[in-house]
This record gives structure tokens, C-alpha cells and sequence, in this order.
């Protein structure tokens, strides 16, 4: 028998199905707002498999169990897998089902499913039912089964709120809420339910430390016409704020007094919610009232950053560039002389972006990956498993910064010793992919993921592509993934996703060879105006990343006179704008990085 | 009072509508077969209106009427419908209503609309009713109104049936009817209902001419286990040929005998039908029948041309790019001194195509579109309205032919006299984007729908644009449009539209100035693999119409050297296969085309 701690983790799940008469249990990455980032209190799926990717799904049947993970952790699962009995399920390869068409080909008719509906979306629970109609399989959502094992479950995050203030909030509070009713007067809706915590953190221009790297705040929200009430643990927000708030006419109500306010909406009114951003655990409490769907009306408010957030984030990204000058001059001058490993990387750049003014926390966890950990897209270094730079290959560095003024997201990739030639075409064609959507013109609402082709289509031309997306909306002072624009062709294309002026998108080709190197060139550009012509308005993208692109990993004979334009100007830019803001050996190297080519 | 006669027939279909106690009537461009080219039995909308167009939707009310066309006709319409009373209603502008949100506008409870169901997809029916819910508004789909009011209305069409044989025709009948029944299998169908007519003729090998242009017939067919049977009139297919089927396990029944047909199949069958494919009116019939949905499996199984039909296409675009140098050469010595109109054209080419091996017919009604009539993508040259080839612009030539072995489909547009540099940059954004196309590497079942960015892209950062899709199917043999894929950015994606090896496609950017200029280039291309690496499998395409592109529209230094490269391999394939089929001025005229650049 299998004495693995999370073996007998999964063994003990099993007991609790056997005791509740369920078959299955279903086991997501998701929390009551469905965040990507996960408090403690929702990583149930961590401690029952051990693997730490931050997307998987556990599914355990009597006899079997299985995570569903995307390319970008593959190898990752193989690895935290081993020895615990469960299966890699590879979610996106050919012939793989999902995991719920596993289920219903697996279980027989009559077989029930568990799985938490607090922390199931209910637009995916519709999808679930659909896989398994006409199966005999049911779907109970009223128990969370963690409940019965998980001795040591972690409570609540208790982080302090704290205000957004001008400068950098250049919205009042007021006028978001006025924005959110207009549109609900469009829906003729008499109440809006939100869930997702950015949506709410950034309607009342508050922040929060809850969850790592999202300056968000556990929270709900439901805005009524001339009312708006926020349910948040007592004590987490100051009285100071708690009066402000008060006198814009937002009360505060606690965390767990959502399911009796819902339940008294009333039969005659209207609440419109988002299927995607609301669990079914939340709308079972909203028996009567009646029922209108959309995308929550924040998502798109906060997409389309104002002239003056641009302004911010303009100067942001200049700081950050600086930041990332001092580290660069730093790692090449170490480089052979000090041990430097993937871990001292994230320390050495987060103490660079610490030193520029207004820095808050990074937005995500750095990726510093060297060679084959770079094919892996979304690899952490860890303690117990990290390499030494040294040697010859690829360095890829995926790193970003939450400032008051906005919030970065960059990658490069810098040479370490010899670069092959191999390497070098790789490069090329995620820089090609790159610069292609970087000098992309299109119609003022073009569907974001039509977009994706531009980029790809020179690692295409390469025989290659990569398993995510190329782009994710950005926040502001906000999460580093938001939507509802995704520059990715396999998204489910809906009108949401139309691109407009004032949204800050990645741009972040990839091409990764597993056991050998991961390439990723990463900015994050914002759509502007390009030109209105009697065909339209059209839209361009600049680009706000400031930061060289390292010239020696290209090879120059397959960059077009258009493409080296592109990179040439851009270099200048970059120097222009970051030559003020460092100094000493920093200055040297982006003078050094940013020549001509 | 208005004494059009186009303004007599609407008030005649008003007062058709009072006496029937309907407030509404729309009138399609459709047929029982949901064909493109209509019988003109079902050409009332054009009998109605005047307006000729291939598409278009006509809408009676008490008081108005309007006529909904797509961006291709809209000056057309403007002409078409001057005088008649009759708003051109301009379909896919913004703000504009589709017909029945206009409808569902204009109307009030309790109103009702008349659409004749015999030639309404199931498909369109449900979008509308989604449309009208809860307007209290309804859709009465029972009756064609223009039976009380249309005296002379054209009989069916009564052309003879023939048989498309070896070698042209590649597969066998027994082959085709056993590849629908393992997709029947699939779908756990017992019956098949086809009303589409290139799937009729496709899957049984037969060929007619009840409509211009698309070598079909007449028929419906409803696919069973093991049997097999054609709903067509009696008399129009030859006695050898019935005989021939009846071999091959296929039964004849009238066309009439269809509504019994469907009535009688048993309450414990399944029947797969194509809900875009099937009319309401025939589904009515099918009223005990367990019924299922799916694209019709010979959409997918003709688009996919095997190696032995490609070869014949190969053969025949030799053919007919000989064709078109005799044409041109012609052309451009009989500039300045013979009269020549856009009509000319027409007939030079239909004579140039009629003496090559194996011509059948147009597989369209040619445009040739001189100057500003070249901004309506699908002007047509009349006796009445023609312009004259002189002075100096550009010359649209859209044209294509029926061969036994296959169906051409090509666009040239060429210099008169001096050519605008504003003339030459948009021909080189046009030709930019046919060749970014031309030279695409994708994912093999790529969303086809994604790739139209792609040759977009440059005529997008010219702030420029083009209100078709860049490509449709094309069949062989057979129907010059078809599925399932398409080149189309605004398409709704679905799976069916994936890019499979095989499929032969059109590659037409294009971009018109109204009232100065249209410019397409346009070749039909091949979807064939590229390269498998470890990221699976790439497609790509080959170019297989062989014309020159007219290089003496060109803006040389707007080209890539990439783009040149491609540019000059063209012409020189195109030289290397034409050669051997033309002579005398032809062959001068081809040398000097295809010189490098």
C-alpha cells in the first residue's frame, strides 16, 4: 500500500464518499469568487494532491483518482505526482477527455458526483449538466466533503483594507457606482450581485492583501438603485473608511450575511448577475427575486483604463523599467563571478522594483527559469528544486510589479554563455510573433481572440506554438489577469471580447521545447486610436513596457526591414525614457542593450 | 400615387396580407433547397422589388417596405430601388436592424408575420423566434402569400439529369452513401433527411442544370440503412441512369412525394437532418420521427477532395489560366483600338474558357467592373448599365469556370491606361494580404474563421477594409460556394469550420472605394500538410489558380523581400505550367506577366 501522505489523503476522501453514498467527488481550483489566486482556506486540492500548479482539477472516484491540469504544468504534475496514485490527466492533449466526460463515461447511471457548489460557477455547473444529461449521473452541489478530513483547514485571511486615493485612483467611487446603474438600467435591473473581488475592490477603490499578489479583499457586493451594500468580515476595514464609505452611501454588512440578504430580495425585482463570476452556492440564497445575466458591467469599466490612469501607468512603467536596468547590470556583472540561482533572481528583482517609488508588492510569483525549467511556462523555483545559472542556455524571466499607479507584467529572455543557433531561431519567431501583433491595426471592436492569429502565425511558420493564450487584460493597480478582452484563439468568442480604445492587454508569444528551453517575450500594450477612416475607427497598440529586448538571441537574417524598424524604435524609446532614471552601471548596460541593430 | 410596377406588386402583397389578417410579410432569397442561385419559381423577392441582387431580404408591412442587402449591394439597391417605394435597408451597417429586430421594433403585440416555411431554414426560424419573444408578436410560417398575386410565377426548372463519371468523378456512389451511413452510425440515425442540392448531387455522382451556374438538380433524398431514396420529378433523370441507381440500391420517387415520406418513418426511428440545411416546411412533414442535428456529413466528406480529384484540379486550372492568357492577350491588344465594354468581357472570356477540354459552364455570372463600378464586390454589366472600357483605372475581372474536373474561381484586377499611385498602394495592401494568406502555416483543424486576420492585416493598417469573407469553400465539380469552412472574421465559429487537408478554398482580400475603384485578387488554394513536429501537425497552402498577378500595380517598395520572393516563385510556376498550353500572342503575353520582379 501506498504510504505517500497524500495517498492516504485521497484514501480518506474516498471513506467520506462512501459515508455520504457519492461515487465521485470533484475537487476545483476555485474559492466563493472564483479567483485565481486561492486563500489557504480553498487549496484543497493542494493538500489532497501535493501538486501546487495554480490550475488543476482532483476528481476521485472509489477506485481512481486524477488531476486535470493545462500544458503549462505537465510536467510539473508528473513530478508533484509522483508516488500519490494519482493520475496526470493532460486537459487540452488530443483524446484526453475532460473531467467531467470521464466521469460520465466512467460512473454508471444512478452514481452521484460531489462536488462544493460555494466554489462552483454556475455557468460551469450548467456545462456539467450537460455533459452528463441522459447519463443517470447526478450532480449534488450542497456539501463540501474537505470539511469531514481536513483537520488543520486554515481560516479565513484576515488582511486589513485600505483605500485607492488620488493621485493614482482617478475615478471617485461615486461615479463607478453611477457607471455600474447605468448599466443596470440597461438590463432593468433593480439589484447587481458581484462576487469576483477585483470587480469589487476597484468599484469602491479599495485594496486589500487577502490573497497574494491581487491587492484584492474577501468581499461581496450587492448594489441596489440607491443602495450599496458590502459584506466583509468585521473589523477588516478601519472606521476611517467605514465612515467614508458610509457617507458615499455604501453600508457594510458581515461576510456572512450574504445568503439572508439575497433570500429577502423580493419576488417583483430584478437581479442581474454574472453566470461566470457567481457560485451556485451564492444564487441557491436568491430564491424569489427574479433573475437577469451578463458579464458583470465592472469588467468592462475597469478594462478601459482612463487617460489619466494611462498617464500613471506610463510613469510606472518607466520605474519598473529602471528597476529591471538595475537588475540586468547587476545578473550580467555577477554572472560567473557570484553563485546565482533562479531563486536569487526573484529576490535580486524584487529588491530592484522595492527601491522605485510606489511599489506595493509583485503581481505574481517570479518565474526565473533557466534551459529545460523554461519550457515548463508557468514553473516556480522552489527551495527544495531550483537551478544554478551557469553554463551555456536560455534565461527566461517572467516577472511583474503592483504599483499605486498601476501593475506590471514582463517577460525576457536573456542569453547565458553560448546561444545556439536553434535557440536563436526560436527566439526570432516569438520576437516576429511579438512585433507582428505590436504593429497590428485593426477595426475599433475586433473580437480579441481573432487577434491571436497575427501573433502566432510566425511560430506557426516555425513548425511550433504554445499551449496559452497571447495575451490577458491587466489591471490597474489590480489583478495581472482580468478580462474581458483575451488575445487567445481557442477562447469561446463572445462580444464581450471586443477590443477598445484604453485596454491594457499582454502581448506574450511563446514557443517552449520541453527538456531543452522556454522562450517568452512579454509586454503589455494598450489600445489607442490608430485612425478614422471612411472604413472606420481603427485601433493600434502601444506598447507601455520599457525594457530592452535582448539583440544577441536573434538571428538577424529573419527579421524583416519592418520588424528591425520596429525594434530599433523601440529601443530608443526605451532609452529615451529610462536614461533619466538610472544611473552607474545600469546606465551603461541600457545604453549597451538598447543599440542599434 | 406611385405608378411603378414594382410599387403595384408590394401594394398587391399588402392587400394579399389584410385578406389573410397578417401585418407583416417577409419575402427570402431562398428556396426548399436553401440554395444560393433560385429557381425563378422562388425569385419573388426580385419580382417583388426589381432588385436582382444575390442577396436579400424583403419586408412588407401595411405601411412600408424595405429591403435588407448586404454591404456587396448596397449602391446596387440604392439604383435597383429608386422609384419603388422601397427603402434599401443597409444590412450590417451600424445601427441598423436586421429585418425582424426592425419587425419586432416597428410591429405591436398581437401582429402577426407570414414567411413562407417551405423555403425557411429551421436554423432561421429559431433565431427569429428567440427575436420575438415576448414581443407577443407572430410567425406564421404556413402560407406564401405571393401564390394569391404572382400570376405568371415560373414553372421548375425541368433540365435533364446526367451522371459526372470516371475518371472525373473519383469516388463511387457506393463509397459516398457508405461514408454517410458510418456518420448516420455516429449519430445513432436510422435516416438521413439531404435537401441541399450539391449534397444530393455530390453523394449520388449526378449533375444537372436547374440552376445557373451550380450543376444541380432539383431533388431531395432521404438516407437509410441500407436504402436510398432520390425525391426528383419525374422524367429528369434519363431511363439508363435510373437504372444505374437502382443497381446501386437507390430508388427514384417523386418530388412531390417528400411531406409522405417524412409522415410515415416510425415513432422508435431517429432521423439526422441539418437544421441550416432543412426547411421548416419539410420538417413539418416529419411529425413522428425522433429527430437529431448535425452539419449535413457530406458537407464535410466533399469539401475534403481526395488526392485523385485535386490532381484533376490541378489539370484543370492549367486549362483555365491558358484560358484567361488568351483572354488577356486579347485584351490588351485590342485596348485603344476595338470598342470593348465590361460586356465583352464576359463573352471573350466564356469563348476563351469554351475552348479548353472539358468546359462546361461559368460556375458564376462574370463581373467585370470597370473604375467605380469595381466598388460593388458583385456589379454585374447589364444591357442597359455598362461601362466602357477607356481612359485610364482599373479593371475588376471576377470570373470562373465548370470543368468535369473541377470548379475555378478567380479574380485579376489590371491597369487601363495610367494607374494613381492611391491606386497602386491599395493593390499592393490587397495583393499584401492575399499573400500573408498564401504563405500561412496553421495547426491542422484551425478554426478557419481565424485565419481571415491574417490577410486582413494589411489592408487594416492601411485603414482600409472589406465587407466580405477572405475565403469560402469551393467544390469540385460543383457548387463555386460552399462549406463547411470559411475565411470569415465575422463568422460565428463552430467546429465544423476547422481546416482539414483537402479543402479548397478561395484567398480573395480585397478593398473598394465607392465610387472610384475596387480592387480583389483572388486564387483558390489547397489545404495541404506543411510539416509534424512535436506540436502536432501544420497545414498549409498551395496556390492552385495559375494567372499572373499584374505586377505593373504595384507599389515595389511597400513589398517585403519575403513577399517578392513569393510574388516571383508564383509567376515563374505559373510560366513553367501555362507555357505548354498557350501559343502565338498568348504566349508572349505570358512571358511578359510573369517576369520577375
Amino acid at each position: 500500500m501506498n504510504t505517500n501522505v497524500f495517498a492516504d489523503r485521497v484514501r480518506a476522501l474516498q471513506a467520506a464518499m462512501s459515508s455520504h453514498g457519492v461515487q465521485a467527488c470533484v475537487v476545483l481550483s476555485s474559492d466563493p469568487h472564483l479567483s485565481e489566486y486561492l486563500p489557504g482556506h480553498w487549496q484543497g486540492r493542494q493538500w489532497l494532491s501535493g501538486f501546487d500548479g495554480s490550475a488543476g482539477t482532483l476528481v476521485v472516484t472509489e477506485s481512481d483518482a486524477g488531476l486535470w491540469t493545462d500544458s503549462r504544468y505537465w510536467e510539473q504534475a508528473d513530478n508533484d505526482l509522483a508516488g500519490t496514485g494519482i493520475t496526470t490527466m493532460r486537459a487540452g492533449a488530443p483524446d484526453v477527455p475532460g473531467p467531467i466526460e470521464w466521469l460520465a463515461a466512467t460512473l454508471s447511471a444512478g452514481a452521484c458526483i460531489s462536488v462544493d457548489g460555494q466554489v462552483l460557477a454556475i455557468r460551469t455547473q450548467r456545462q456539467w449538466q450537460e455533459t452528463l444529461a441522459g447519463t443517470g449521473i447526478k450532480l449534488s452541489c450542497d456539501r463540501d466533503l474537505l470539511d469531514d478530513i481536513w483537520a488543520q483547514r486554515p481560516g479565513l485571511p484576515q488582511g486589513t483594507v485600505f483605500e485607492h486615493l488620488p493621485p493614482f485612483a482617478c475615478r471617485s467611487r461615486k461615479d463607478n457606482l453611477a457607471a455600474v446603474r447605468t448599466a443596470m438600467e440597461r438590463h432593468k435591473a433593480d439589484w447587481h450581485w458581484i462576487s469576483s473581488l477585483d470587480d469589487i475592490a476597484w468599484l469602491f477603490n479599495l485594496r486589500g492583501n487577502d490573497v497574494p499578489y491581487n491587492p484584492v479583499f474577501l468581499a461581496h457586493a450587492l448594489i441596489g438603485k440607491d443602495s450599496a451594500r458590502l459584506f466583509v468580515a468585521p473589523g477588516k476595514i478601519p472606521a476611517e473608511i467605514v465612515q467614508a464609505l458610509l457617507q458615499d452611501g455604501i453600508s457594510i454588512e458581515p461576510y456572512d450575511a450574504v445568503a439572508g440578504a439575497l433570500a429577502c430580495l423580493a419576488e417583483t425585482e430584478l437581479l442581474l448577475f454574472d453566470p461566470a463570476r457567481t457560485t451556485v452556492g451564492v444564487l441557491a440564497s436568491a430564491a424569489f427575486v427574479g433573475k437577469t445575466e451578463a458579464l458583470n458591467p465592472t469588467q468592462l469599466l475597469k478594462s478601459c483604463k482612463t487617460d489619466a490612469e494611462v498617464e500613471h501607468v506610463r510613469r510606472t512603467m518607466e520605474h519598473d523599467g529602471a528597476a529591471l536596468c538595475d537588475f540586468f547590470a547587476w545578473f550580467e556583472d555577477a554572472l560567473g563571478a557570484t553563485r546565482i540561482t533562479e531563486l536569487t533572481i526573484d529576490e535580486k528583482i524584487t529588491e530592484a522594483r522595492t527601491r522605485r517609488p510606489n511599489f506595493v508588492t509583485p503581481s505574481f510569483g517570479t518565474i526565473a527559469a533557466f534551459n529545460a525549467n523554461g519550457a515548463m511556462p508557468h514553473y516556480h523555483a522552489t527551495d527544495r528544486s531550483h537551478a544554478e545559472i551557469e553554463g551555456n542556455g536560455l534565461l527566461l524571466i517572467d516577472s511583474g510589479g503592483q504599483y499605486l499607479g498601476g501593475t506590471t507584467d514582463i517577460t525576457r529572455v536573456v542569453p547565458v554563455g553560448q546561444v545556439s543557433d536553434a535557440q536563436k531561431r526560436d527566439y526570432t519567431a516569438v520576437l516576429k510573433g511579438n512585433i507582428a501583433l505590436s504593429l497590428a491595426v485593426f477595426p475599433r471592436g475586433t473580437m480579441s481572440p481573432l487577434l491571436d492569429t497575427v501573433a502566432r502565425m510566425p511560430i506557426w511558420q516555425a513548425g511550433a506554438d504554445y499551449g496559452h493564450g497571447t495575451g490577458h487584460g491587466v489591471g490597474y493597480f489590480m489583478n495581472v489577469h482580468e478580462g474581458p478582452q483575451s488575445i487567445a484563439y481557442r477562447a469561446t468568442v463572445n462580444p464581450d471580447m471586443a477590443m477598445q480604445p484604453g485596454m491594457i492587454t499582454s502581448n506574450e508569444p511563446g514557443l517552449y521545447r520541453p527538456g531543452m528551453w522556454g522562450i517568452r517575450i512579454e509586454n503589455l500594450v494598450l489600445a489607442v486610436p490608430a485612425v478614422e477612416t471612411e472604413f472606420g475607427e481603427f485601433l493600434k497598440f502601444e506598447t507601455l513596457t520599457l525594457c530592452p529586448i535582448d539583440t544577441r538571441c536573434i538571428a538577424l537574417d529573419l527579421l524583416t526591414q519592418a520588424e528591425r524598424m520596429w525594434l530599433n524604435d523601440y529601443h530608443a524609446e526605451v532609452r529615451r525614457r529610462l536614461l533619466p532614471l538610472v544611473s552607474g552601471p545600469a546606465q551603461d548596460w541600457l545604453i549597451q542593450r538598447t543599440a542599434e541593430i
